[in-house]
């Protein structure tokens, strides 16, 4: 069976680049069960070995005939098909398996391209995470399905209910197959797989939000509106094409580094009360504080202020009593991330300003329109449907908030204890953080290339001093 | 500097292909020294990072000028314009951390494509392998290095001495700098490497053989000959084309499976004493009985016997009284495997046969001009110069005889135990075998393309007990 692709979705095959693959990547960062044995791991794996790829999306493949490679397609595949040993893999941290070492090795998993002559996604178990953790990194393109999607499947697949066993792993929609030979049965499925033929129907029924070239369409318009009113405004907005060019601006190679950063959601809480603004206020100060030192430390802090690109839900970015109305909408906003200054409580005023000039904006854009399926698809927009580049950035540093849980969720009895998401960079735009709430905490998570940006990984280390920072000078 | 390629080296730049990248590996499996602290692993990973990228070749990158692209050339790096953390990685096995977690982690960086942007080579630390060893993997694109060079510089890095202490690692030809303020050190490195500028003279004073391109022109003629002589022939010689169709001579994806066997050198000799034989034929027996049951267990034996391409030092492969005279000749023999008999006995008999032939002609040729260097170059060759493909394989298997060292080898007081060579594989040859002779062990090395010989692994399971029928046969 073939599925033809959207606009947008094709897209993301003609952009795929060698020094910008376009797939992004979420880490879940679980808690053993108490009491778990010895070879836990071991039995996690064997458990997931076992499910075949049933769950729709999950088994597509870019068409390879000549007519689809003008307007491409997916051929849908059994599951015998699907080698699950290409796609499946089983991983471990060196020693002493700290956030350092699970961040070097997502950043070289995150590095590799996916094949695009399979099913184009990779599910990553890694093991060996100090204080009887481990981890999940799934890999998608995002011709596949977008970052927004990706989440939705992952909130639905894990549980509430922390008892819950057996469950299948991310791929599967049908309980494992329990066969008494499995050697044999392998084998077999190793020779049809050979021949590779197109097949019936979809298996698995998962609701996939379809319309996401729409919705892409319209913030496109968003941004394009937004940049038009920000010239010769005097109200704070901050007018686009004024961002100095910082190494955030850099070109890119292929290559990726992720960090992570885990701090209390109610730490950043108390601080967008103080300088009455939102938690992306908040957020937006902190950063700009961790941005400022890791640029004076690399001699290349710009005089005028960086410009910080904020995507969020507009229900994270308006106040309580107008979030009812606000639905799935997001906004995007050029946020005034005062660089230039060092008093913080200054900066925290200058973009409390910045982004409630940019918000009064958003309004008036048609907000049904936008909706979440388009959160992930930030820089990718930002550098095609602005025309700008590394040339002239638009902004210095897109800022992705991404929806997560506000309850504890589980897969198998493990807590998952952080969800942390990385996307599509390109030249000019060689740092995006997202910023997930996940239960009480939120996750910060730093793509970055490490040829354009050295060292980024001390950006995470910063953030959480530019937060005590701020509680200093805000709170006491 | 620039250094201009020979046509070879170039040859490999051009032959880089999706499904085929040109670069050979070499794993060393290391014991550690007894009495090593918790951290050794972490230590010995901080120590190889305090040495910069000195030794000549491994600071040699791709020339990106537009004239070279007509004539490639490479740029010699200064050691502060080459990012070690992206030359060198840490990474960990899964538990239980056996020799099978081992293949299943390097057959995927060996899958990964080497990146041609940078001085083209990764070596790997791998920590958590069983019974107290780790092991360490290196990469080379053959445009760099070839393989049997690789090998003498590995062969010249490893120490008899084991009680070596603060030996430099692989990349390195001085000790390591011991700065004061190395955080500060490493951050002024890494603004002068955003401007890549080509500098003065190499580093280091690795000898490193020239000449390659002729070598390889001289065997490519050796092959030749071959294929010509084999036509017609009734000595035993195998005449080349008339291999069946096999699935070791599919067509071949990105992907590959590495998978490794040792076992003791002096069984193998007791084999080849009973048979009147060379180690190789005693090999060729054992893996022609390895072979046969895995065609047997995947329903794909073909009724006329699969053609082995052995290519292994002439001394390797003639008598004693006369290697003395063969100095560094390679030979390349077409080995009757004789997979379509059940007999031990007999297999000895045809394998013999056929390569005491194929000597009785090699001996013929001009054998100065064939040397080492051109020993791993075998599927680029076999498949280049003789013009074959999948189409009609000239031989079913390539089987490579790699010289190792004959006593006990350390670095920094940690015995090498083992070292296993893979190579090239192409379109029409899936599986290559090399064969290392390592103190009094053989090392065998099996790399294939999953997708097209599935659980290549097998055959170094069927290998140890094709031994065990072949001494039971032969020997009892």
């Amino acid at each position: 069976m073939k599925k033809r692709m959207t606009l947008l979705d094709s897209g993301f095959i003609r952009m795929e680049r060698h020094e910008s693959p376009q797939h992004g990547t979420i880490l879940i960062i679980f808690q053993m069960p108490t009491g778990s044995p010895q070879d836990y791991m071991q039995r996690l794996a064997a458990h997931m070995r076992g499910f075949p790829v049933t769950r729709t999306r999950f088994n597509w493949r870019l068409s390879k005939s000549l007519t689809d490679k003008a307007v491409p397609a997916w051929d849908v595949l059994a599951p015998d098909e699907i080698d699950l040993d290409y796609h499946f893999r089983h991983s471990a941290l060196p020693r002493p398996g700290s956030e350092l070492e699970l961040a070097l090795v997502v950043s070289r998993l995150a590095t590799h391209p996916i094949d695009l002559s399979r099913p184009p996604w990779e599910v990553h178990l890694i093991e060996g995470l100090q204080e009887d953790r481990f981890a999940l990194f799934v890999k998608v393109h995002h011709s596949l399905v977008d970052g927004m999607t990706v989440l939705k499947i992952l909130r639905s697949w894990l549980s509430e209910d922390p008892t819950q066993t057996d469950a299948a792993p991310l791929w599967a929609s049908a309980p494992a197959l329990k066969s008494k030979a499995p050697q044999q049965k392998r084998d077999r499925e190793d020779e049809t797989s050979l021949v590779r033929k197109v097949v019936g129907a979809a298996q698995g029924a998962v609701d996939v939000a379809v319309g996401v070239g729409e919705s892409a369409v319209s913030i496109g318009g968003a941004v394009a509106k937004t940049v038009a009113a920000g010239f010769g405004s005097d109200d704070g907005l901050v007018a686009p094409y004024s961002p100095p060019r910082t190494l955030f601006n850099n070109r890119i190679t292929q290559r990726r580094r992720i960090s992570t950063q885990r701090v209390e959601l109610a730490r950043l809480r108390s601080i967008a009360r103080r300088i009455d603004g939102t938690l992306n206020d908040a957020i937006a100060t902190v950063f700009g504080g961790a941005v400022r030192r890791y640029l004076i430390e690399h001699d290349a802090l710009p005089d005028r202020t960086l410009v910080g690109g904020v995507l969020a839900s507009l229900r994270a970015t308006i106040d309580e009593a107008a979030s009812e109305n606000a639905g799935n909408v997001i906004s995007f906003i050029f946020a005034d991330l005062a660089t230039d200054i060092d008093d913080i409580d200054e900066r925290a005023k200058r973009v409390v300003r910045s982004t409630r000039a940019g918000k009064d904006h958003l309004l008036g854009l048609n907000k049904d329109a936008m909706n979440y399926s388009s959160l992930m698809l930030l820089p990718f927009l930002a550098t095609t449907l602005t025309g700008t580049g590394h040339l002239l950035p638009a902004f210095n540093v897109g800022l992705s908030n991404v929806p997560g849980v506000d309850v504890p969720m589980y897969w198998n009895g493990a807590l998952a204890e952080a969800l942390h998401a990385t996307t599509i960079i390109t030249n000019g735009q060689a740092l995006v953080v997202t910023v997930t709430s996940w239960n009480d905490h939120l996750c910060f998570t730093f793509t970055a290339c490490p040829d354009a940006v050295p060292h980024s990984q001390r950006l995470s280390v910063y953030l959480v001093e530019a937060l005590e920072d701020a509680e200093k000078a805000l709170l006491s």
